[in-house]
């Protein structure tokens, strides 16, 4: 398995087609892409050709993001940001605010982030309206252009409960499985039927952020070739855990 | 970065000489090691090797593991087997018992598995007694043999809260630093201060699971070259979260 960084990609502007900046990348300074290989694109980027960015300038924080804002000591506009994309607070305690996001996704500040973003002191970014859209559509403009299938993951780094340390996950997919059943195989020595379900698109996705250094924007696309992963049309929720199946809410 | 499975190693039995098996499959066929790689081993092979294995019939189950496994629809002498390797059970729900590891670690079964053992329809695998002491005898062998110096992580599958699958986690780590702090580096716009951590050891873990298939013997070593990682002393300790900061115990 290699997993390689496009270098060629320029600081991403909002209204910019990032299908096309990923295209003219992959040819030139390539590498180009075969069939089978994953693409991995941080979601920083894709927020910004999208403008999911919100100017705090422009903010108004309501009485609950104030109350939280006061308790977790961060600015209420930017808690009113995160309150307004997420469905609710799990968990809020010390500086942590922990939410579900609208797309399911529980993480810290509902992945509203100052960093990187370089469009204005106060302006952050939100994860991307439809990550699984963002994918298909890079998807297809790599078919396209290099007339190979591609699969593509949108990653961001999430922390975990339990465990110290964020992790890059799957945000966003297309054209891969996003889990690999293994439950009723027999294991090699036909004792044990193997009950495990592997989240691949999440491993690619931790795999690729070990080269985009936590996104930093200088490499924010790894092209994955070998990883041996199963084609597949379901998006990035099916690696999100059923509430009424999480031990852990 | 590239990852690469270790295709030579013969089926590891009790009492043999995990590093010496691996320091033989490095030679031929190959490939062997470079300064600065990152040998990743899946905690199944290590286990064996040092006979973390338990006979599930010379074992008794107690009061606690008989009425957890009627609970659980599990063999109480191996819920047994979990009481024992845990330090204290963290969660048990329809038929998933999580327990914090003697270890630390927050998993199902506490790490005890019957998939993949091979010695007997009873024998069950415990996690390595020691996975930062195996990883560090793994890296000496391997410094001896080739006079290089490798990062050793000892891999297993872990289920996660909130998200479905299991991604490859590290369990034990010798030679590298599994968190790398951006704490306090300002972004590329100078804008934000960062504010995060990411988990190396545990990405390195789930970008070799991808190509180990969860463990599958064929293929527990995979030597990853180009990821970048930090030498340091610290151990898979440093991964876990200290119980008081966790919101989701």
């Amino acid at each position: 398995m290699t997993a390689t960084a496009l270098t060629g990609i320029p600081e991403v502007r909002p209204g910019a087609s990032l299908p096309d900046l990923l295209v003219q990348a992959m040819r030139e300074p390539g590498p180009a892409p075969q069939e089978g290989d994953v693409l991995v694109i941080a979601q920083k980027i894709v927020s910004k050709a999208e403008g999911s960015l919100v100017d705090l300038g422009e903010v108004t924080a309501g009485p609950e993001a104030t109350r939280l804002a006061r308790q977790a000591g961060k600015d209420p506009r930017f808690v009113e940001v995160i309150l307004r994309e997420s469905k609710q607070v799990v968990r809020a305690h010390g500086g942590v605010i922990i939410t579900e996001h609208r797309l399911g996704f529980i993480c810290a500040n509902a992945g509203v982030d100052h960093s990187n973003v370089g469009i204005g002191p106060e302006v952050v970014s939100l994860l991307p309206s439809d990550p699984d859209a963002s994918a298909r559509s890079i998807r297809e403009a790599v078919r396209r252009a290099f007339g190979v299938s591609v699969a593509v993951v949108i990653n961001d780094s999430h922390g975990r409960p339990h465990r110290e340390g964020a992790v890059g996950v799957c945000i966003g997919a297309a054209g891969l499985e996003p889990l690999v059943s293994l439950v009723g195989r027999p294991d090699r020595y036909g004792y044990a039927m193997r009950t495990s379900v592997e989240a691949v698109a999440d491993e690619l996705a931790g795999a690729a952020t070990l080269l985009q250094g936590q996104c930093d924007e200088g490499t924010p696309a790894v092209l994955i070739r070998g990883a041996g992963v199963p084609s597949g049309e379901r998006g990035a929720a099916a690696l999100l855990r059923d509430p009424s199946r999480d031990l852990f809410r």
